[in-house]
């Protein structure tokens, strides 16, 4: 592609002029780009090293707000393609350690030039900031010579039972997710990504998410979800002893570009809620398997005591539905399979009946979807109360690449 | 209407209720409406009292969430609107104080009526919430008998040059503004208020903003827009001498109903951002009249000194452009006609060109807009270097009547 089609970035050079500013400090990324290496190991509150063995936001706390992008990739070739990823690593290391996306800030020009970041998170802490990318299976077609690449764990997702996805919010070739406490920070770094990739991957859907749904952590509180429960309390989380083999790839599972990385899946899924909100508190609670106050299950005890689906009450009918929620999502249901959650409530305004546009934006992330993700949504769509209240109408699956190092952009493993 | 059309509410007589269950501390809304006595009182961190002289929501602090809904109402008689309005003033009064909308937690419920609060609020403080109701000009036709009480000042909104306005993003009976630091218990306002509206007033459009654009106190510092430039450095505070004389109603101008209300105009402005993002620093500054760095104006200084027009540079020509913003934008420009703004940013996904949809929701309030922001919009709309670069695609205009009393509710003053 010409200069020309990516304007403000490679027509200054960008990883070029960058490795000339810091060529002592810098590991170089093959000849002439460098990630500045002020970035990523500050510590400083709010701030997550984008590099590392793993990704960062997916054990990360769950920040509270979310952008997510996916996008199709433009017709460009391999080595575009390539330093496309480059770019968005160096632009991402740059964000999350509260850098502008760009070397070149706004007040100092050339003012001539359009600035190489956008200026709306000047004066903002990266507020926990994370960005983690994703691969879609369409990366993997003949385009790019990646056909031998792809994981057999990047599987093309089934119909599920009530599916009613929208073409437009389903797919795409690369994904990225940024979280961060304060959504103009994760607006202002899908937008400067997006304007990275100009003319060499654009916008296919795109989602904010106002309220986290899930804690990732013991520590944090657990949240509510737009039917108005607590979500997550039985969520794997960043201290238990096995949600390293439940969410790493590990050594042997597949191709070795991907060991230490993970298979998110991403469903929007619209709530009905105007008519959850005329439905009875007893028809809620028994839809989830919990009570609302609390989020105690329906067996006993409180929010953390596991719930017991053999315990039955009157007319030896079980305290917890045989379609609840709770009891079809949890493991002992799904031969053990668990996945770390991620997701966050959406208001996308309202349609033309009146009726808020709202929901969950569900993420999660797991080792293999084959083992996890889809034999628990099958089970789900097959037989859970609560489907006559929501409704699956967005899609994604991506191969989340192992972190990024300082000489190693995100997804090098791809192109070795 | 039947009871069938308003579930869960009016089944239970709502105010009866809470009436039969503080009767000696209540105040009644004519015999058997109440406001809970606990609540607006409370001086608690985050909690500003929905009860006053004027609404709050307007010299409030700016909050940094949005969830604005415009409404219009059903096929109702003039007792069933006022009804909703004291509805509305009940909750709103609740939820401003951190309590549910409703007198009836979830927890305690009667099991087999829906709650009286969707719950998603549950755990979480008021973080500011403010609501604030407008009526529109179809408030006062023939439907209603409300013809004789329209404001003057409360006109139709002229064409503006370059107007793109979409017919369902325009206009509504009623409009609720719902801003708070915490995005959950905005849209728990706005979600909350709708239900109560149900069978009585529907959602025509409505909005999230994520960000605010506007400091309406000098302690504010200043927020950046999605064009990355720092956003009402000259708006209107609530520590300046003169602010009352500009939002306020005064005796004498128009209806005594009116007298500490406000004007609000709305307008959903979308930002090309792509095409601002390709344009150079120096293009930038010369739409804005300031630099981005600072926000200082180009006529020299910082933030907050004020621009001078007369200053020229090179050539004569003037260091503030003739067709800059912040000139014709500027109180000096416009017979020194000013506005308290509370813009939001907001980013509604992506088009199906891959762009964000994605701008400034503008805010604005007024003693009377025919003098304020009329003639401020139609100097900016014919002449305006940022035109370029925005489009106007939604628009409201709503009389803000005062705040309500304890037995007052919202908008009384119509009916008396």
């Amino acid at each position: 592609m010409t200069d020309d089609a990516k304007p403000g970035l490679s027509r200054r050079g960008l990883f070029g002029l960058a490795g000339a500013g810091v060529v002592g400090a810098g590991i170089g990324f093959g000849v002439d780009r460098v990630l500045t290496p002020e970035a990523s190991t500050s510590g400083a509150a709010g701030v997550y090293p984008f590099f590392g063995e793993n990704q960062a936001g997916i054990v990360t706390p769950a920040q509270d707000r979310l952008h997510f992008a996916s996008f199709d990739v433009s017709d460009i070739s391999r080595n575009e393609l390539q330093e496309l990823l480059e770019d968005w690593s160096y632009a991402a290391n740059r964000m999350t350690s509260g850098l502008g996306a760009g070397e070149f800030g706004p007040a100092d020009g050339p003012y001539d030039s359009p600035p190489d970041d956008t200026g709306e998170a000047l004066d903002l802490p990266p507020a926990g900031l994370t960005i983690t990318f994703g691969f879609g299976p369409g990366l993997f077609d003949e385009r790019f010579g990646l056909g031998g690449k792809r994981p057999e764990a990047l599987i093309d997702l089934p119909h599920f039972p009530g599916d009613a996805l929208i073409d437009g919010l389903v797919g795409g070739d690369l994904c990225i997710q940024a979280c961060s406490d304060d959504p103009q920070i994760a607006v202002h770094a899908i937008r400067n990504l997006s304007r990275i990739a100009f003319g060499r991957a654009k916008l296919r859907w795109s989602q904010l998410g106002f309220g986290r749904t899930s804690s990732t952590t013991r520590a944090q509180v657990t949240p509510r979800n737009l039917f108005g429960f607590k979500d997550g309390t039985a969520n794997l989380r960043a201290e238990d002893t096995n949600v390293g083999k439940e969410i790493w790839a590990q050594n042997g599972d597949g191709p070795a570009w991907m060991t230490g990385g993970s298979y998110l899946v991403s469903r929007k899924i619209r709530m009905t809620i105007e008519t959850w909100d005329r439905t009875s508190l007893r028809e809620q609670e028994r839809v989830i398997g919990r009570n609302k106050g609390e989020g105690a299950p329906l067996s006993g005890g409180t929010e953390f005591t596991e719930p017991d689906f053999a315990v039955t009450g009157r007319a030896d009918a079980p305290l917890i539905d045989e379609t609840a929620h709770v009891r079809l999502a949890h493991p002992e249901t799904n031969s053990g399979a668990t996945m770390l959650r991620r997701g966050y409530n959406f208001v996308d305004g309202n349609d033309d009946l009146g009726r808020l546009n709202a929901g969950l934006f569900f993420i999660c992330f797991q080792r293999d979807p084959r083992t996890q993700f889809v034999p628990v949504q099958l089970s789900l769509a097959r037989n859970d109360a609560m489907n006559e209240y929501v409704r699956h109408v967005g899609s994604g699956i991506f191969a989340v690449p192992p972190g990024a190092t300082s000489d190693r952009p995100i997804g090098a493993g791809l192109f070795g």
